[in-house]
């Protein structure tokens, strides 16, 4: 055991595995498992005493490459990963830094969040012009679910690229309100697809829609937080997730030629 | 409502989904949802008056693109299928016929199974020669579990072609037993592996293994099964089922998306 000192760690996560992100009693949650696993290695006593903190606490559905906590430790850091992942399932703990005791990740520089938006007839050219109308600051109030913190945000940009079946939206701001994302997701769909009038799309449009619906967040991913420090990718961790997503790809492939064969059998 | 007469289902299962096939209390099993949704529906009273039969006992974890149950029902089959189908989810029913009062789907011709096997510099030739062993009449015991049946079982083929990441190992015969077709791949794998001597290798072989093992049960498909009847996809069944594969190739495209973005990140 080393001293006690500060511990930011890196992590993905499948979020369909999981009840969200944030603890709940009886509910698997991310959070919660990774507090669990802490404990369970004798990384920390209690999450109570630990000087928990955690960067973005995502929505039931969302997945992750790269959120970002932190506590307080006295493990070993090169051997905190690969210890926490044998405790884990669906999260993969990559990375682990000594910081500094004041280092919080909930300010972050830059969240990075990708929307996987399934293409069927949007025009892309729509799609980018009502990014752009998002872009800068604006009051996202209304493309929010209400909650006490000031509505005031600044989306530094919106990218609109094709991929696969897919159109990645990619969002980065320092910080989202909740919801946010996915309501703006929500407006660029129905906006691109000729569901809604065009007049009626933007933070600051002047009629706006009756209801802003909410696209569904199994297709958002958090994929980045930039918190000013680095995050190498830990070298014993890194074996055993890259076995992990191999058996993912076998899973995803008999998943898919399950789907074909169905297709076929149903179409014939 | 007509009136009450045999109707044998046929349908297709995600078995990731349930807790095996077979009904047990308080466990979601294919079987058993497969009931509460036949009762829900109005098409029998209770499973105990309605002369249920079901024709294959899959393994927790194996899928199925065609197994079959019958029950006495006074439901129009017209609409059980998608009667049943706005009751289920990872189960696909697409085929309901009348069929004689004295059907029993356990009394098949032909069942065939399919294991998806994750190439991994198998020897293909050697696979064939191994599968060539356990096909025709042979007694079974040491390749299944145990229970009452008789050991003898004919095996009428076992086809080996590649498919994507895949062995496609196609079995054949009029019933098998208890893990037999998982205890046989597992044989397979192990000896085109080089991990296993070819010579211990096979139903009559002279010097079996200490310990026979059991390939994954994710990877098995109950493929078809002949009960000499004629099962039409259902066409109101159809529209619903292409709708959610759809649906599921979407998923699966973003599990992989998000696989290989994890994998990029983890190998920067």
């Amino acid at each position: 055991m080393d001293q006690e000192r500060r511990v930011a760690l890196k992590f993905a996560y499948d979020g369909s595995k999981f009840f969200g992100f944030q603890r709940q009693p009886d509910k698997v949650t991310v959070e919660g498992m990774l507090v669990k696993a802490l404990e369970k290695i004798g990384g920390i006593a209690s999450s109570r005493e630990c000087g928990y903190r955690s960067s973005s606490r995502t929505d039931r559905g969302v997945s992750a490459l790269g959120n970002i906590v932190s506590v307080r430790t006295s493990f070993r850091v090169e051997d905190l990963c690969s210890a926490l992942n044998s405790e884990l399932e669906g999260i993969w703990v990559y990375s682990a830094v000594q910081v500094p005791e004041e280092f919080n990740p909930r300010a972050a520089r830059i969240r990075w969040y990708r929307y996987y938006l399934a293409r069927s007839g949007q025009k892309p050219s729509v799609l980018k012009d009502i990014a752009a109308r998002f872009v800068g600051i604006h009051d996202f109030s209304s493309h929010s679910r209400k909650d006490n913190r000031n509505p005031m945000r600044k989306i530094d940009s919106i990218d609109v690229s094709e991929r696969g079946l897919f159109y990645a939206i990619d969002f980065r701001a320092e910080s989202f309100l909740w919801n946010m994302v996915r309501r703006i997701v929500w407006m660029m769909n129905e906006g691109s697809s000729g569901r809604l009038s065009l007049d009626s799309i933007g933070p600051d449009a002047a009629k706006m829609p009756p209801r802003i619906g909410l696209s569904p967040p199994e297709y958002l991913v958090l994929m980045d937080i930039d918190c000013g420090i680095e995050f190498p990718i830990d070298r014993r961790a890194f074996v055993g997730i890259i076995r992990n997503i191999e058996r993912r790809v076998r899973q995803d492939a008999m998943r898919l030629e399950f789907t074909e064969e169905m297709s076929r059998l149903i179409s014939r």
